[in-house]
């Protein structure tokens, strides 16, 4: 479990903030993988053996294997043990719920005991305020990530409100940083909308943004760079799809490295255009 | 799964809406149930059989099952297969993602091929807007139950930050209601804010409310009537520790029943008071 300094260390030897998002849908793996016990966990332990020097973190989805119940599970359970300890390990989970509910949660993704897994970090989305975000900090060190701006279209709905303070997502990042420090907070920002960036680095210059939207989804690396990078780089960038289903063949391991080897090359570049490396 | 006409017979007929939340704890069910092979679905069996004459829908709520991992999983499939057919049967989830994502949260809900469960109706949060909802809408006959205004002491973050349309709950109950139709959407209400009931009364007349935090979390069972009845009645009030934890001894189940029993009383004199029965 990675502190923000560690995680700092990491992206300046990798030269890459790349996340990899394990979306990963049994519907859309390589058909030869069918004949392994659990098709979705090997075709995690490839990729993730195929990228890890490449990518600081991985972004399991929670819902992709909660979708296949039990079974599901018991994949998620096996690709967070082969996760890499130096990584930030995230789990992609949006949950928001009040207090007693919340504790719940956070045993479900950071007590292994209770749950079987303890990931370093997971997402929450932050329509019921304070109390369903707090719990999840009295565990040592793991990483809470609120959902500031998101990159759907439905952010345009409730996200862009305006309200005396400003935008609704401006009022969530204000109240946050309150919550606890850039070593403990990040938010999501969706990359599509680069320019929104300077709003919400008013607030948070210091705190880690997870960027999701880049890649299949569309958004610009150069952009996300210009508006949202930090002397510390600041920025953990996904990519799901782009990477794991690269390839539909016996080669997607080796197809996934290759893609994460094309943003590794950007991100670079870019890590040093800022100064950070 | 009972259609919005369904739901309002079963409501005159038990003369009760009340939904009993199944936060089923490991550690605060009596001691003599961890003899059995699964003493959450054993407490849970035994709360429905005692229960579903006076109920007319039931909530597990999803965190409390997640919290132990693949065996909580069992114990929720377990739970939802004892389910009554006539009850409105809620997965208490407050999901809330992107498109593609929450077609795979559907699966985990809706699709019992799929997931292993098939719940009736499910809780969501808005924050992600119109796309992080839809999909569920595509399951006929299927309930959505948006997250509107909660009871929760964060609910004061967010929920009542005022924009030019009023406060964000307000948009959200707006926006809501042009997804779909009051046969397909109901609100989380908090029952501890009787008087907000009214500004909710005027965008969404018809829409059912799924009233938490009577009972254990303090409402007033009459003024969330008072404010928030309608002439089908138009609520369900959910209780979950004051029903399931009356006692902790080996009478249990017959100490839950007898707590709803005087819950299905004062609701009957309710649904009296406004004619609906």
């Amino acid at each position: 479990m990675p502190s923000r300094q560690q995680l700092i260390q990491q992206i300046k030897q990798k030269k890459s903030f790349l996340c990899v998002g394990l979306d990963t849908d049994i519907e859309k793996i390589p058909r030869f993988l069918l004949d392994f016990d659990d098709p979705v966990f090997e075709f995690n332990r490839q990729i993730i053996n195929a990228t890890h020097d490449l990518c600081v973190s991985y972004k399991p989805n929670s819902a992709f294997y909660e979708s296949r119940g039990v079974k599901g599970l018991q994949s998620l359970a096996k690709t967070w043990q082969h996760l890499p300890a130096e990584t930030l390990n995230i789990i992609d989970a949006k949950r928001g719920d009040l207090g007693n509910t919340t504790d719940m949660y956070a045993k479900a993704f950071f007590d292994q005991a209770a749950s079987g897994v303890s990931f370093d970090a997971i997402t929450l989305s932050p329509y019921m305020g304070t109390d369903s975000v707090t719990p999840y900090l009295k565990y040592d060190g793991k990483w809470i990530i609120v959902l500031g701006l998101t990159s759907n279209p439905g952010s345009k709905d409730f996200q862009y409100l305006v309200n005396k303070g400003g935008y609704l997502y401006e009022e969530v990042v204000k109240k946050a940083v309150t919550w606890a420090g850039a070593d403990r907070i990040m938010f999501v920002v969706g990359a599509t909308k680069s320019t929104e960036f300077t709003n919400i680095r008013k607030y948070a210059p210091d705190n880690f943004l997870l960027v999701p939207g880049v890649g299949a989804q569309g958004g610009s690396l150069a952009d996300v760079c210009q508006y949202g990078m930090n002397s510390d780089c600041g920025l953990i960038v996904n990519a799901s799809r782009s990477i794991i289903y690269a390839s539909n063949e016996r080669d997607f391991a080796d197809a996934a490295r290759a893609e994460a080897i094309k943003l590794q090359q950007e991100m670079k570049v870019e890590l040093e255009k800022a100064g950070v490396i």
